[in-house]
C-alpha cells in the first residue's frame, strides 16, 4: 500500500481510503461535484430538538440525511457507509470541550447516537465558479471568512443562539447570478442571507472575521455578501454543552454518493 | 354577531373567525395567497420519528412549523394562533380508527401532543392558474383526483408505506411551465414525481382514484402529472395505528399568516 495516491473520484473511492487509512486529510477538491456533508453526532435524547431546529433553521442547517440510533450507515446517500469510520479526522467533545481528535470512533460509539448529516458549501461554491465568481481561498489551505452576526435562529429546546454566515466578494456584475446560482441549493445553504452592508447584520469590521481568515477586497466594484454557514449548529449545539458530541475535524468532511445537481430544486 | 360574513381576507382574520365559532366550512378560497396547512398531531413519543418520516420524504412531507408539547401556538407562522381552536374542523383517531369530529381540541388536549403543520397544494395550485392552467375542481366543492402509487417512501421507525400523488391533466403547451412555477415551490409538494405514464407509478385506471375525484381529460394533448400528495403522511401514521392521533377534517386547512411567496425558493 501506498499514501501516494490521485485524487479520489467518487464519494465511495474517498470513503474506502478513508476507511483503509490511507486518507487523512482534508477533502476540499476531492470526488469532485460530490456532495460533502458536516457531521453532528449527538445523544437520541437531544435528537428531536436538534432535527426541529434543523427545520427551523434550513437556512444554516440544511439536513442531508439523519442516521438513527444504533445504526452506521448513512444508507439513503452513501451507501455501505459507516459513520464511524469514514470521516478522515473527528473531534469529540464533553460538556462543549474537546477531549480528542481521533481517526475512528471506536473507542467513544454508542448505541443511543444519532448522526445529522449537514449540507456543506461545496457544493453552491462549484456553482458560483462555474458561474464565473473567483473564490480565492478555494482548493487551497486558506478557509472562508465566517462571522458570527446579530440575526438569531429560532430556538428549539436547548438550541439557540446567532446565526453564523460565510462572506465573500462578489463583483456588482455578477450579484444576480450569485443569487440565482445558490438559490437552486437549498440543502446547502440556497440563497444570501444579506448582500451589501455587514453592519446591518451585526458585522462591524469585515477584516476581522470570528472564524476563517480575512479575504481582502480587490477591487471596488466589489459587494460583500453574506450566505448562512453550516458552522451554526455545530457552534450553537456545542453551548449546550452536551454530554458527548462528536463533529468531523474543520475541512475533513464525509463524502456521500449524491451529486451536486441531485440537491438542485430547479 | 351574524353567519353571512364575506371571505376573510387574511389568516388572522380567517383565524379569528374560527375561534368565534362563525366559520366551519372548507378553507379553499379564503384568505387567498395565505399559506394553507394540513394539520396532523401525535404524541411526542412519536414525533422524533415522525419529523424523520417528514425530512426523508420532504415531497409528500414539506413541513412548514412545529408547535412543540406543552404549546399551542404556532409561533412561527400564525403569531396568536392557537391549535386546539383554530382550524374549521378537525378529526380525532384512536388506534388508526376516527371516533370524534369535533369543533374545538377542548376535550382531547394533552400536554404531550406535537402539532405538524405540512405544506398543502393550495400555494402551487395557484402557480398554475396564474399560469393559464385550469384546474377544473378549485374553488368548488369537488376535490383534485389523489392515487396510492408503487412509489415506496422512506420509512422511518413505525411510518412506511406507499406515497399518495394528487393527478392534474396539463396541456401539453404547458408542461414545462408547469415544472418551473411549481419547483420554485418545495415546501408544498414541489415539482411533479411524474409526467406521462400513470402505469410507471402503479396506476392501472386514472379514472379510478383512490380518493378525491375523477377529472376527464378535456383534449387529446394533454398530458396526466403527478404531484406528491399530503395525504401521505396523514394515512401513513394513520397505518401505525398510534393511541391518538387529531388532524383537520378533509378541506378544512389551518390558515397561516404566511403568504405564498414567503415559501418560493427562487
Amino acid at each position: 500500500m501506498s499514501t501516494d495516491i490521485s485524487i479520489p473520484q467518487t464519494g465511495r473511492e474517498v470513503r474506502r481510503l478513508i476507511r483503509a487509512g490511507l486518507f487523512r486529510q482534508p477533502t476540499s477538491g476531492v470526488a469532485p461535484h460530490h456532495v460533502q456533508a458536516n457531521v453532528a453526532i449527538l445523544p437520541k435524547e437531544m435528537a428531536f430538538e436538534f432535527l426541529l431546529f434543523c427545520q427551523r433553521n434550513p437556512k444554516p442547517c440544511p439536513v442531508i440525511e439523519v442516521i438513527e440510533s444504533g445504526e452506521v450507515e448513512a444508507s439513503l446517500t452513501a451507501t455501505g457507509s459507516d459513520i464511524t469510520k469514514d470521516v478522515p479526522l473527528y473531534r469529540v467533545y464533553k460538556h462543549g470541550k474537546m477531549v480528542d481528535e481521533p481517526e475512528t470512533l471506536e473507542s467513544y460509539w454508542r448505541d443511543d447516537l444519532v448522526t445529522f448529516l449537514l449540507g456543506c458549501s461545496f457544493s453552491f461554491e462549484h456553482a458560483l465558479m462555474a458561474n464565473g465568481i473567483d473564490l480565492p481561498y478555494y482548493g487551497t489551505k486558506r478557509n472562508v471568512p465566517m462571522f458570527i452576526t446579530n440575526i438569531e435562529t429560532e430556538k428549539s429546546g436547548p438550541f439557540a443562539g446567532p446565526m453564523v454566515v460565510s462572506h465573500r466578494w462578489i463583483p456588482q456584475n455578477k450579484l444576480v447570478r450569485a443569487v440565482q446560482a445558490t438559490s437552486r441549493f437549498p440543502e446547502t445553504h440556497g440563497a444570501p442571507v444579506h448582500i451589501g452592508d455587514p453592519e446591518k447584520i451585526g458585522i462591524s469590521d469585515i477584516r476581522q472575521p470570528d472564524f476563517g481568515e480575512v479575504w481582502e477586497r480587490k477591487a471596488d466594484d466589489e459587494v460583500p455578501v453574506f450566505w448562512a454557514c453550516g458552522v451554526t449548529p455545530q457552534s450553537i449545539a456545542m453551548a449546550s454543552k452536551p454530554e458527548l458530541m462528536i463533529t468531523h475535524s474543520p475541512g475533513h468532511m464525509f463524502v456521500t454518493d449524491l451529486k451536486d445537481e441531485d440537491l438542485a430544486v430547479i
